[in-house]
């Protein structure tokens, strides 16, 4: 076990729990958990496996896999619950382990044009949103599954 | 041309300007330019070059093209400022035309462990941090453009 300047050791870390909570699916290299945001419903998360820290601690291949997955799951998220604009990050500075954001975003949610983490302003119609898009997250979900199965 | 709801059309586009400030270097698919961010030096965009608002508007292909690009800057990028940590992200909520933000993080700049999206706090180690990495910038840049040269 390595020790990491920057956050938490493999032992400590909150992305090497099993099963993680909101978890849809688990293979062998990555796992795409619902992030169970209350503000932004839809937020889903990919994570790389391994406990690495940064893109280029993998190697090409695995990099595609990867990435691979973080676009079928945009591509799921803009069929299934038509965000406005899909946003894709991967910060890990709390938690420097390999994980992607892939978060729908719309016009009239609460933070919107700014990013997630940024702070926002609650109005009636980012309350709507978050209802409407919590009615359609079941039917995500499904659609996820079925699409990083086959 | 194309109307988008989510922002300005391809003529009123801040990203679909040539050159574009910082500019480093320009192909027939994606511009990579210094991001000239005063809170965060080192900062560097990947734009592609179409008019595209998310990845998966991209072909397969153009999408591991563009990655790769963004995979090499963040390689060049640690080796040569050496941050604690790689932050990735591709939002385009004001600007809905396909970039990527790479952006090199150290525990003392002035918003970590937030995202440079989220009100940071100065302090002296925080304008220390931007002294050093400034005065790395030209070895940086030059190592970037031999790279994507090659």
């Amino acid at each position: 076990m390595m020790m990491t300047e920057s956050g938490p050791t493999k032992r400590l870390c909150p992305l090497c729990v099993n099963p993680l909570p909101g978890e849809l699916l688990r293979t062998e290299q990555w796992i795409v958990i619902d992030a169970q945001d209350a503000a932004f419903p839809g937020f889903t998360r990919i994570i790389w496996l391994t406990h690495v820290a940064e893109m280029t601690d993998l190697t090409v291949d695995q990099r595609r896999k990867l990435m691979d997955v973080v676009f079928a799951v945009e591509e799921v998220m803009r069929q299934t619950l038509m965000p406005h604009k899909i946003n894709l990050a991967s910060l890990g500075n709390q938690v420097p382990h390999l994980h992607w954001h892939v978060i729908p975003r719309w016009r009239d949610d609460v933070a919107f044009p700014a990013s997630v983490w940024t702070p926002g302003q609650e109005t009636r119609e980012s309350e709507q949103r978050r209802i409407d898009v919590q009615s359609a997250l079941t039917d995500y979900h499904q659609a996820l599954i079925q699409r990083l199965t086959n």
